[in-house]
């Protein structure tokens, strides 16, 4: 059995990563931290959990991860780093689930986030694109697990940023998301009666994501390019759908399209290629899975990927389970086969 | 492994059933069968099962089932009843999903069904309500699935009852049920313009659920009872709460109930007694739990229960598969224990 | 033209008093009175008066309001009796919509809310249910406008309790509200993610609007009695749909009953009785209506009442409005005729 | 008085038309059509119109639309043209929702719809894009009124088209409407279960709005050019989002962009520029106006622009009574000053 904490384990993601967590057949939650919910026992704080769970929430101390094979760090940026440290420093695996390991560039991640205060770490983390970085995730002590968006968008690209088959100058990422992507809100502009029946763009030009997501397209591409990124908040609970914008280099249908994304992911499980329609949020929601389909628009040779994630699992607590997963070796499907709840 | 086949598996509920009978670790599905999808592939018809399960629909024939141990009939009733026939004559055990099997007064089923065609079938069936009636669902070869509504009504009711506790003729059960509650249909009224920000009561004084909550509440209590009855419709996908009203015979407070509840429920792992603050539907979601909390109000000396279920998998294939771990001998929670996803 | 002053403007009732009134013929409003937003234009503050009112909120002075002929008060309770008294000693009509000015018995306030600083001017004030109580309300400088709940139970209750129809120790009142009765609160429990696709009961025998109904219920009744009250939060940002039982005293069947509630409100416009159908939240919506249906539960003797009101036009703002009619004896649905937007 | 009939009064729009001319000071009604809801009245099919209207539909004679002034005819396309051109024929002014009379290029309806039976009639026409084509709409007889989509694309795009700011060829506009455009369906993916919490793109590539968007966008540029349109349907009934992408031809910031605007739309009421934030689906719900914000993309000198509406307002129903109001020199803003219920 492997050992696992969670250090910021009662936000929305912390909660997921329990949940999902408590199903894995190969690990054993040894300790939940979190400060603002300290000495609470889970069934409590999230009644959700009443009859399944009873662990109790404490504060961090160094002994509270001491037993731990492996640490998640569900924090916001910049105070994660601080306790990643603290677990690379006495051996542990690490998965960050905030942008603190995300980046190579330390200056992309100081001009949208902050300076980073252990460069010296980043050269021993790798970024949990599980399926574009595997063989670095199974070398690396740390592991900065993608955003939410960067998960969608970048495996949507993958196959034809490798193929360099479109114009680098040329992607849109046009990405709605449910309301739990914002985390715990305090909040009066995530109350229901701001966001019910409403829908908006917001951080147009200036979202953080969009540093994240052309550092990896440029690696996947193999030369800097960048792109448009634009979030958007629909009223749903969980769920993101990209559609994806490019313009299409040469010639190629859709029939090519299909060959190509089937070969790209021809082993990888969590994605799933629609061929004959067109993914939504409603079959990946509560799994691991990222739906991805296409069209070509023949008048402007451009292509339209749409791409779909559940924001909670694989672009989140999900995702840092298939990192664990890979990790230690698992088969990286334990714990994460699930069929969506659909309703 | 328990060999299961399911007729009527492209509707809500059969949908349903597969989703949790291929994560129960001792059933295999031998087959699903549906008309109106024969032939058709489960991952093509309904896209969330893609990479999980690639099922296919059949026709019924006798072949069909020839091979299950256990066949979940998940039919509308009357149509249903022909099949549990056809199932029983050749030895299997059945779990009908209809209002078919739930009644032991043919006069209340004809009254708000229709005649019932194999009388003799019911003395070999039992009332699927597991908590209630598990001696009998043992020794049953049918078992008669309850109602969404009559889940949650009576079960939030039975230690009342049972103790004699409330004026009989006091019982109010006013239900709010989710949108899926009603299966899929195909009629104006169900449409997403005409429910959304929507609310309403109907069936008032009519719905067919309270003959059955009647009868069954009239073997609790020990005498014949009428009780009203009125079903709303909630802008929500799943999930039943009841709101339960009955006068108190005697004075009690709510710690007086909260010993009565957790005495008569104490080995029931699916009840979870709320004894602080009260259930909400978020809680239940996803799960096979029934959530109970109550106050009194002292100036009128009336207890008011709130009661909860996801009305898909306790009102319908959570419990049915209860049923069949319980008939098959099984750990009653096998394939069962979940955690809601809350959001 | 009545010149209007609105103070406590900026929340979720002023808003909407503002939105109403601009569209009265014969209003003018003269002042917007918000400390949070004072000096703030509320096309800046709220978009979507863009091009249709430029007003300024401003702090409170005496001289705001020196100017009008009503002033609304939309301030939480205790807080608003200071202002109602400054607005009643300069000798402006006001109309309240806080709790303060609603109850006869200075008792039954203390207890629910606080210890009254002014009871000689609720000796001047009237309960604004404009149905019942318009003779009153012409007469009085100060009107206490009634309560949301209170506005759908009352109504829904009144012709059966005027003719002493039902057993007055039966009354329940279960009661659904959308989001937007809990005011603009800056809350973890009102954010869209613990909302959506979730219902609750809430402050179970406790809620203040109880003593509200039941002291207006008794002078229709004409002795005293206790009542049940449950409220609960529907996943909608309005609406208020009240699910009443009573026991009826003889037998009386719909038909009766439809010639009875037809009978006593055969002069009032804002209240619609459903001979047929039973009433639905989407069909009062945006509107100042009142929409009444009913059934008879024969084997019980039990009448069942659905009452409808939008919480924040019939259950605040338009009825404050309709308040402002009566008191100047314009026609009263001046301003205030609407078709639900439906969806 | 203008005299006003509505074929095809029962639908969505229908009803919505109907809505908004009851409250239209200079416009009576004179009959509403439906074949289906004939001799029903319409309080009795749409309870929300209870006590404000009793109007009968009525099945189609020309005698019901002998007297009025003009007709509205809001009947699927094909069938529309067969009704508009009676209409013509005896002198009415026609004002047409479907699609029979928004093209110049009869080849482009053909494609897209079907051969135009009565293209001398298109010569007679006029498209009803109000602030883009006041003069042609006063003096034409029939008014193609614009599909939902294209007005809020084309309006967002206008001013950058006319002044040639904007590559021709990069022209991307993804939109998101609610689910009330799809009209009155009976369709099961229009069930609430199969849209709540979901999100999806359709006719990707494929949609007719296209070629009306590009007819439209190529008259305002002065040349040919080609788009990309993806529509999704967001859980929401009413209101439509669109992002619009494109490349700006040489170096211009936002101010400048506010300014253009700004002076492209100075006369118009109903175009809002959002100069600071960006607008929400929630500001226009109910109302009809266009309102429209914009960011750079400097890194890309792309601009990125937010343009709503509400889809059965400025995008049907509301749009359909400017025109009639610009056609018969009304005040262009009559009966249709809102502001939006928000919540």
């Amino acid at each position: 059995m492997i050992k696992a904490s969670i250090i910021g384990a009662s936000g929305y993601v912390g909660v997921e990563l329990i949940r999902l967590l408590l199903r894995h057949p190969e690990v054993e939650i040894v300790s939940i931290i979190s400060s603002s919910s300290n000495q609470l026992s889970i069934d409590k704080t999230n009644p959700q959990f009443k009859k399944v769970s009873n662990l109790v929430f404490e504060e961090f101390k160094i002994e509270a991860i001491q037993e731990a094979d492996v640490v998640f760090c569900a924090l916001p940026h910049g105070i994660s780093q601080e306790y990643v440290k603290i677990g690379y420093d006495i051996g542990k695996v690490v998965i960050d689930l905030s942008a603190d390991f995300r980046y190579k560039d330390l200056q992309r991640y100081a001009k949208d986030y902050s300076q980073h205060k252990y460069p010296e770490l980043l050269s021993k983390s790798a970024y949990g694109l599980c399926e574009i970085n595997r063989e670095e995730i199974k070398n690396a002590q740390i592991i900065g697990n993608p955003g939410c968006y960067p998960t969608s968008a970048i495996l949507g690209l993958a196959p034809l940023l490798k193929n360099k088959l479109v114009d680098k100058n040329s992607i849109i990422i046009d990405s709605k998301s449910g309301v739990s992507g914002a985390g715990k809100k305090f909040d009066f502009a995530y109350s229901f009666c701001e966001l019910d029946e409403n829908f908006k763009a917001y951080s147009v030009t200036k979202h953080r994501h969009t540093s994240e997501i052309e550092e990896k397209c440029s690696f996947l591409f193999g030369e800097d390019l960048n792109l448009s990124f634009t979030p958007h908040l629909l009223p749903v609970k969980r769920g993101i759908l990209s559609t994806i914008y490019a313009n299409l280099i040469k010639k190629i249908d859709k029939n090519d399209l299909v060959e190509i994304y089937n070969e790209f992911y021809k082993d990888e499980y969590f994605i799933r290629i629609f061929e004959d329609e067109l993914p939504e949020l409603k079959y990946v929601r509560g799994t691991n899975f990222v739906d991805i389909g296409f069209e070509v628009d023949k008048k402007t040779n451009r292509v339209i990927i749409i791409s779909c994630i559940d924001n909670l699992i694989k672009g989140a607590a999900g995702q840092a389970i298939q990192n664990m997963n890979i990790k230690f070796s698992l088969d990286e499907k334990m714990g994460l086969i699930m069929v969506g709840e659909y309703f």
